[in-house]
């Protein structure tokens, strides 16, 4: 049995044909803003099923703001299409299939589970680590939606009391810290406001990014592993408030700013386990995940088909 | 069918047959400390049940530090029984019949799904506002263990950074400050370092309880009301937080302190919507638990033997 997994991103749309133990038989990638509506994707996205020649028993969509309950995307602020767009009904109208939705890093949960780190927990938690820092937290083998479909917002939870201005309006986010754009904020922060040499000085500022502050702290720039320790240190305080009521077996990262490694993961265990209750310290594997990079956003939204049908 | 609920208390044990509906058909109390281990416990209890004439499916266990997947309790600081019990088998093997373990705060979250102010929910948390901060945390209908069966330690969430001295070894749990013992620390704190006028002053310190100033509070006392914003402040921001990741329908509140009412829940709600990602906000509903206070122990301790029959 196969399914079709979507990925709806800004700037690319990436569909799959994707087999039930995790083979990607075919893709394709569209430009999401190239489609004036999410009718106009579908057909597009349908019109290349029927060209791939494969068959499909269900459809799986990842996107941000996605609401598993509702099936819908709500004012997701990086796409053209506006108000609530209902996804799995245009879709299950277009294909004649179910289609079931969810946000990008619940689907990154759920494929974990099945393709990647967290194949037979049935309590952990996956942190997406990208523009943003999303989360997708799984209690008694289930993905938790919450009553409304919202839940998951770790990289909301205010981990600075009158910190940053975060994009949602409020401050002190874990997400303006621990995520790619918190990193280059903090490396403007320190770059501005100290004297500290760096080879950091030499990139002009709006080329700056988290990569290669990750390149400078690897090469063993002080500010640059200052910012990844002072990383670390918030997104290990905020985890261990997680644990506190989740209790997990492990917690697997995945996403551009994961890929920093040990540079961040160091500081972040650090940071957990002096945070953490007693009964919960050196319990919690801190895990990179290890679903194919290139197919992860398909994989995922497959993996969430593949979950509701069974 | 009838299940027997046991609440096991630092001070008192309390025990009762229970129908299905929540009726209480027969109820007893001993003293924890008269029993030199488990065994006299179970023994006493199966005393008296033969006693009472009633028969039983079941047997539910509430206790602190209980574990729901070992069925143990485990250096339960308030009890003489050190190290750790293995209660689930003890009442077992006296009984005859299944037993189930796990913390007063989870046997009240589970509770209030039956009996009292969660029927009919799916995502939900209890707050257990006592001696200490206990909750449960209830999502897809089921409560969380985690992987360890130690979750739910909302009380254990750190809401201020390098603050006060937890009996846990840290600092700035919320239980140390939102709990019957945390507003008396405000008031002693408050009363020492201020010269604000306060009819809280006329109580010797060694009887300064919560209470007291809750009835202060309620008097109109700036000083016991500005302890109240605070406690409500903290604990409103660790829901917020709490909220983030669970998206619950509803958070009950129950125990002593929550008897303060609006002079504790009107704080916490205030400063839970300013915390609130906007997408949360306005949608929480804050209720105070409707299980019978002289019954809640044992009702909350059947629950649980009820669930795990269903």
């Amino acid at each position: 049995m196969n399914v079709l997994g979507i990925d709806i991103g800004g700037t690319t749309t990436k569909v799959g044909v994707v087999a039930m133990g995790g083979e990607v038989l075919d893709s394709q990638h569209f430009a999401t803003a190239h489609f004036d509506n999410a009718q106009a994707l579908a057909e597009a996205c349908w019109q290349w099923l029927q060209a791939s020649g494969h068959s499909i028993a269900a459809i799986g969509i990842g996107a941000p703001n996605g609401n598993y309950y509702k099936g819908t995307i709500e004012f997701a602020p990086n796409l053209r299409w506006k108000g609530i767009v209902p996804l799995s009904t245009i879709f299950s109208q277009r294909f004649s299939l179910p289609c079931f939705v969810t946000n990008d890093a619940n689907a990154a949960a759920i494929s974990e589970q099945l393709y990647g780190a967290a194949r037979g927990l049935r309590d952990y938690l996956v942190v997406t680590l990208g523009t943003g820092l999303g989360s997708g937290f799984v209690a008694n083998g289930e993905l938790i939606y919450g009553h409304d479909g919202f839940a998951g917002e770790l990289g909301h939870c205010i981990v600075v009391r009158g910190g940053r201005e975060c994009g949602c309006g409020r401050q002190g986010c874990l997400e303006t810290y621990a995520s790619a754009t918190g990193v280059v904020r903090s490396a403007l922060e320190w770059l501005h406001n100290t004297d500290q040499p760096s080879i950091l000085r030499q990139i002009p500022e709006d080329q700056l990014d988290s990569a290669a502050v990750a390149q400078a702290a690897h090469q063993g720039d002080a500010l640059a592993r200052s910012i990844f320790d002072q990383t670390g240190d918030l997104l290990g305080f905020a985890l261990a408030n997680a644990v506190a009521i989740m209790s997990p077996a492990a917690i697997i990262f995945f996403g551009g700013l994961a890929q920093a490694g040990d540079l961040l993961l160091t500081p972040t265990r650090r940071s957990l386990e002096a945070n953490l209750l007693p009964i919960f310290q050196n319990k919690i594997d801190l895990r990179l995940s290890t679903v194919p990079a290139s197919y992860a956003a398909i994989l995922g939204a497959a993996a969430l088909a593949f979950s509701e049908l069974r």
